[in-house]
């Protein structure tokens, strides 16, 4: 299989989600040497967990199978440019390569969030949509001080 | 309990996961009614899961104690600003307010990646570290022009 083969593949899935009602049109798959090493489509509303966009389901998946919480060496093909939740995971992830198909615009035309939260991930808190309040902060400030000085920590 | 002491049970968890071991000092609860419904901590290197940050944790949580996808009516409760994965999550799963403790700057100098990973997002595909190429958007878009016609959609 080539490149435009794994995208099929998760076009595939987002068809497949979408017609059985498990979710919206999202499908990714996860490809290490040259193999589909996870697959993950969209259940968010079939399994009540906003989490579960097709992205974060392989990329748990992969890493489940790999036995490793990160995915060097691995290409990411999403049939949808991925939204900040997904993006964010795919930088946590650390693969080596992503590809999508539709944009986040597409997205929104047909009625999903991704471009809106885009664009208040970019304004102030005070700005956003979102009630954000700050309180706190010198009793958690302490948790990363002592993970400063951590000697066994497993840095991620 | 009032806001104060649901964010010192969040800050207590960041505190407990990072002392045993299971992972970064981060730590959440969700609240509704008065009452915390859910708690989450990190669990990235002991799970092998790199989404499993404690807002993801706690969301996925308290949607299924409360059977749905959605957290109208709930508060959230994280003893750091959320990173953007974290941050699209709780847009998608609607909470009607988020309280924080420590910022992304300070998430940033004990080593973590999220001001790093906000900075990326704001960057165009070609700008990021992270290699981004769109391919196959013809045969992706069909799914979201079927998407737009079906009758029998849950929309989230």
């Amino acid at each position: 299989m080539v490149g435009k083969e794994f995208m099929l593949e998760a076009i595939r899935l987002s068809f497949e989600t979408m017609r059985s009602g498990k979710g919206g049109p999202f499908g990714c798959v996860i490809v290490k040497d040259g193999k589909i090493i996870s697959e993950g489509f969209n259940q968010v509303t079939s399994n009540n967990d906003p989490t579960a966009h097709a992205e974060v389901v392989a990329i748990r998946e992969a890493c489940k199978k790999l036995n490793t919480f990160q995915l060097t060496g691995c290409e990411i093909y999403t049939s949808c440019e991925p939204c900040p939740m997904c993006l964010g995971a795919i930088y946590w992830a650390r693969p080596d390569k992503l590809f999508y198909a539709n944009t986040k615009t597409d997205a929104a035309k047909i009625g999903f969030d991704d471009d809106f939260i885009y664009k208040e991930i970019n304004l102030s808190l005070s700005e956003r949509k979102l009630q954000t309040e700050q309180i706190c902060k010198e009793e958690a400030i302490k948790a990363f001080e002592e993970w400063q000085t951590k000697q066994d920590k497993i840095e991620y």
